[in-house]
């Protein structure tokens, strides 16, 4: 991610510097960077913006990392996939710093900076979340940002972009992994016609399931309570579908599949308009 | 499905006739076939091959008006999404005639004539069912037509794919369908934000909610103990994984969906090989 928005945002601005502290890391990411540094007491000082590009708990102990280091002025933006302690920790800066929360709504199945494309924003919603230090200077330049790498800026309170994502991400990781490992029982049951006759529904469901983890590990145990009332809900809903089919309420099932099938189609239309 | 393989297997055979009672249907399909028809009897008695494209309940009242119109020798193929019932019916059939069952893996989210596609049978995997009156002769024919389409046959017992789909089609429809609902509800709560902030995770889980609920209500009923049957074990794996979470498991919550992961990404990579 930090690698797509580097590859995004050079040229547009005066320079773009990287931190990792992994050689490897730096070495992979070398070609979107105008330098490259093993951490931020070097990088920090020159910086008019600071984006921490990483996991939400890797966040919370950048956030301190690079106030120690910022000049005066300075804004951090980071790209946490939570909101809400990452906001209560910006919240804490000192004065003389600016933050602003960020979340593009946009990713990708594999990792790295192999996997980076300058493109990745283009077009996705980059959610923006007030905190404490945010001016109106500040959110303009991170709007700003968002504009240079071709997303578009929506501005969420930290707390309802939480139960948002819960509903419309984390949930739906877990659901596919929870499917991901319910075919592999069958399988090893059943033997290999499960995976022969996998197709594009299977494909699509199990998705989110081999995503990284690397990232999601952290979101799902920061947002464990959304997530979890969010599953009560689907688990009603699942119930509530499974029980007119097991009874053959056939008129009813249909009725609700259509409905639900309304649902969906009404969303892709929306999408497209 | 019945206009995408007319599309298909025309210019390789010496015909393809279509019926259909609806004369709508019939206009739209008409620039796939060289005739088509209102009524089976007028079409069946000079085919050499009867292919039943419908939901499975409509196939299962198809196969006996076909039997009553088809000269002895003709290979009787149906395109149904569950196959025990189906093979069941075929069983029956008189002496004189011939038949598979046929499922093709492939499909698409819109239906009918306007929506077919003469490459949709490319590289997918056509379940072929033996039968009562299944033939070494019937057998290779039905096999030829797969090819002639462009898809690979695979020769399944009935009882297997549909334990098989079940796990691999029909349940990751239902899940979609109960995540969708449960986006609906949590929306109608939160608001338009849930909808501002779905991306491509909400996208592919919920694709198969908006598929075509004239071919898939029959399915669900004809396979519900089956579909019954992995749902108990769906459940069984996300109350596993969400009670992780719940207690934060942290080390086995991580290892756990590391290895489901791993799942995915070997699926990838032995399908892309």
């Amino acid at each position: 991610m930090g690698t797509s928005l580097a590859l995004a945002l050079r040229g547009k601005c005066s320079a773009v510097h990287g931190v990792d502290p992994n050689p490897e890391a730096r070495a992979a990411a070398a070609f979107a960077f105008d330098t490259l540094h093993a951490d931020l007491e070097s990088a920090a000082p020159t910086a008019q913006v600071i984006i921490l590009a990483a996991p939400v708990r890797a966040i919370l102990k950048l956030i301190p990392a690079a106030a120690a280091y910022a000049q005066p002025g300075t804004l951090i933006l980071d790209l946490g996939s939570t909101k809400r302690a990452v906001v209560h920790a910006l919240d804490a800066l000192p004065d003389h710093l600016l933050a602003v929360g960020g979340h593009p709504m946009c990713g990708k199945a594999t990792n790295g900076a192999e996997a980076a494309e300058d493109t990745l924003f283009q077009d996705c919603t980059f959610v923006l979340c007030p905190t404490a230090r945010t001016t109106p200077e500040a959110l303009a330049a991170a709007r700003q940002i968002v504009r240079l790498c071709g997303g578009r800026p929506l501005l969420v309170e930290a707390e309802a972009h939480d139960r948002a994502v819960a509903v419309i991400s984390h949930t739906a990781y877990l659901l596919s992994a929870a499917y991901m490992d319910t075919v592999r029982v069958e399988a090893a049951e059943q033997g290999e016609l499960v995976w022969e006759l996998a197709a594009s529904g299977f494909r699509d469901m199990t998705r989110l399931s081999g995503g990284g983890v690397e990232m999601l590990h952290d979101v799902l145990l920061e947002n464990r309570a959304m997530i979890s009332a969010t599953l009560t809900l689907f688990e009603m809903r699942l119930s509530y579908l499974r029980n007119l089919l097991e009874r053959g309420q056939e008129a009813r099932l249909r009725t609700e599949m259509e409905r639900i099938q309304g649902l969906r189609r009404d969303w892709e239309r929306r999408k497209q308009s």
